[in-house]
C-alpha cells in the first residue's frame, strides 16, 4: 500500500527541531511504523502542477495525507486520476482543499484530527483582536526603528473591555474564542451561524445569537470569522456585506482565506471603514509576494496583523496532529470505526454539516 | 492658584483625535474650567534640566499633574524648591517617578486616578503573553518582507494551553490578568506577593501562592512582572534571578522598566535562557535610541515584543483618566474627601501599602 502526504518544508528549522513532526523533514513521525508493517510511505512538499510529486504519486496511493498550512488540492479532475484513493486525512483542521462531493461520488472517506488544533486557533483570534484593537504592530515598528511618540499610537488604541465582538461561526473554534472572551467584559458577545448553540452553552459564555448576517456585522466593532470554507461561505465577506460593517471594525480571519475577497478588504482598510485585519489565512498558500494582505494598511498606516498560516500548526498542535493521523490509519489498517467527529466523508456520504450540507 | 501639567505631545494626532485628552494639545479638557475659576494652567512637555518649563513653574505651583507615559520626575531636590506644591495628581497608575518620602515629609498628598487604566494594562499583558508564546512578531514581519516559511515561525510557536503563568504582584492589574487568564486552560496560575490573596478571590482564578520569588519563577513557563517599582522592587528581576527561571520562559513586564535589568534580561535573551521578553515600561521615558531592548532578540531572532509605554493610555483609558484628574482637583478645590483607592499619599503619611510600605 502506498501513503502519499503532502507537507511543508521544514529546512533547517525541521533538523534542529525534531517537534516540527508536520514537515517533510520530519514526517509526522510515522515513516518507521510504516514501514515496519511493509507499507510504502512518500514524502513531499511538491504540490502544483502535473509534473509534482503530488500528481504523480496520487494516481496508485491509497492513503493521502494533507495538511491546510501546504494544501494538496486534490480537485475532481485529480480524484479521476486516483484510483487506488481510499482514504483522506487532514492533518489538523479544514478540509476545503479536498473537493468533497468528488469524494462522496468516488467513496472516498474524508477524516481530519477535529481536536487537534482547535484551540490552538482560539488563541491565535484572541491574540489577533487583542493585537489590533490595542495598535500592537504600529508600536512595536516604532520601537524597532528607534522612535518614540506615544500620541502616533495611543490615538489609535482601545480597550477591547466595553466592545461588541461577534463571531461568524460558533462551532469548535467560533466557540472556543467566545469562551476566553468571557472575562474581558466586552459590551456583548454576539455570534452567527445556521444553528443555535444549545441553550446552555450560549448561557455559559452569554452570547446572543444574531440570525441575519447584515445585522450581525452591523452591531459588531471586532467580527472575527471561524467557520468553513464551503460554497456558501465563499466569498461571503465581500464589498456588500463590508458596507455594513461599522466604520472602523476589526476584521479577524483564522479560518480560510477565500471566505474574505481580499480585494474588497485592502479597500475597506483603504478608505478607513475597517480599521484592521488580522489573520493567517490566504486564498493561495504560500501566499504570493504581491499579495494585497501583505501590505494592506489602514488609514494612519497600521492595522496589518497578517501572518503566514501557522496558529494551527504550534509544537503542541503538531504533537496532537501527528498522534491522531497515525491513529486514523490504525484504525483504517485494522478496521476499526473512527472516532466520529473526525469524519467529514464516510463511505459515499457526508458525516459532517460543517461544509454546508444542511 | 497654579496648576502645572506634565503631558506628552501629541502633535498632529493630537489636533485630528480630541478624545487624546492626555496629550500636551488636549490638555486633559480642563483648562476651560480651571480657568473659569480663576486657575493659572500651564502645560507642557518640556521636563528635563534646569530650564524645563517643569522646573520653571514647579516653584510656585500648588498642584502638579503628571502621567506615567512621560514622566515628570519630582525627585526629592525638586520638592525642596516646590514651596507652594501641595497637591500631586497622577494621570493613570503609578506615581514611582515622585519621591513619595520626600511628599510625606513635606505634607504634599499624592494621588492618583486608581481604577482609570488597569483594565488596559492587564488586556495589554494578556496580549503580551500570547504573541511572545504564538511568536507573532517573526511571523507578521516575514508577510512584510514577502517571504512565507512556516517551519520558520511554528519551530517557536507554542499554545498558551497548558503552560504555567505566574505573576509577580496579584493586585489590581496582576488580578484582572489571572481573570482573563482563567479560560485558556493554563496547566496552573501562581502568583507571588506580600499578602495572599483573599481566599474567595483566589478561589475565584484558581491562582496558588508561592512565597519565595526564586521557588515560584522556577516553576513558571511565563512570569509576568505586575507591581509597583520601589527601593524593593528596583531591579527585582536581575541576573541572579534570571537564573531561577526555567529555560526558555517568557517574560512580560507592564509594570515598570526598571523593576527589570535591562542587560541581564537581553543577555539572558542572547544566550537562549528567555525565549522573549515584551512589555511597555522602560528604566528612561521615553527610551533613548540605541536603548538594548529595542533590538534584543533571542537565539532565533525573534522574541522582542516591546512598544512605548501606552497601554494605559488608549483613548479609553485617556477619557477614564482625563475625568478622574479633574474628579481629585475638584475634590481638593472643595475640600471634600478623595476616593480612599486613589490616595497614595495623604497629608504627612502613606495612605497605600503599594509603594513598599508593610
Amino acid at each position: 500500500m502506498k501513503v502519499l502526504a503532502i507537507l511543508y518544508k521544514g529546512g533547517d528549522a525541521a533538523k534542529s527541531e525534531p517537534r516540527l513532526l508536520g514537515t517533510v523533514e520530519n514526517q509526522l513521525g510515522i515513516r518507521e511504523w510504516l514501514e515496519s508493517q511493509g507499507h510504502e510511505y512518500i514524502v513531499s512538499d511538491s504540490k502544483e502542477g502535473p509534473d509534482s510529486d503530488f500528481q504523480k504519486h496520487i494516481v496508485d496511493a491509497e492513503i493521502l495525507i494533507t495538511t491546510p498550512f501546504h494544501p494538496g488540492y486534490l480537485t475532481g479532475d485529480l480524484f479521476e486520476k486516483a484510483t487506488k484513493l481510499k482514504l483522506c486525512v487532514t492533518a489538523g483542521v479544514g478540509s476545503d482543499h479536498i473537493d468533497l462531493n468528488a469524494a462522496v461520488k468516488k467513496g472516498v472517506q474524508v477524516l481530519e484530527v477535529s481536536g487537534s488544533n482547535v484551540v490552538s486557533v482560539a488563541e491565535h483570534v484572541v491574540m489577533s483582536i487583542l493585537l489590533l484593537v490595542r495598535n500592537f504592530v504600529p508600536a512595536h515598528e516604532m520601537i524597532e526603528r528607534g522612535d518614540w511618540q506615544v500620541s502616533d499610537i495611543a490615538r489609535n488604541a482601545f480597550d477591547l473591555e466595553n466592545k461588541v465582538v461577534g463571531t461568524i461561526g460558533a462551532g469548535r473554534i467560533g466557540y472556543r474564542v467566545l469562551q476566553r472572551l468571557v472575562p474581558f467584559d466586552c459590551k456583548e458577545l454576539i455570534y452567527y451561524d445556521y444553528a443555535p448553540l444549545p441553550e446552555a452553552a450560549a448561557k455559559a459564555v452569554n452570547a446572543r445569537r444574531v440570525e441575519d448576517l447584515k445585522d450581525f456585522v452591523s452591531q459588531c466593532d471586532i467580527v472575527t470569522v471561524n467557520c468553513p470554507l464551503h460554497e456558501g461561505t465563499r466569498g461571503l465577506v465581500n464589498a456588500e456585506l463590508l458596507k455594513h460593517f461599522k466604520k472602523g471594525a476589526w476584521l479577524v480571519n483564522t479560518a480560510r482565506g477565500a471566505i474574505c475577497d481580499k480585494d474588497a478588504v485592502a479597500a475597506a482598510l483603504a478608505s478607513g471603514h475597517l480599521n484592521g485585519y488580522s489573520g493567517d489565512v490566504w486564498n493561495v498558500q504560500p501566499a504570493p509576494k504581491d499579495h494585497v494582505w501583505r501590505t494592506a494598511k489602514n488609514t494612519l498606516g497600521g492595522g496589518n496583523g497578517m501572518v503566514p498560516h501557522y496558529s494551527g500548526t504550534t509544537l503542541d498542535a503538531q504533537a496532537r496532529y501527528a498522534n491522531g493521523t497515525k491513529k486514523i490509519i490504525e484504525n483504517y489498517l485494522e478496521d476499526k470505526a473512527q472516532e466520529p467527529g473526525n469524519i467529514i466523508v464516510g463511505l459515499g456520504k457526508y458525516e459532517s454539516k460543517a461544509y454546508g450540507q444542511r
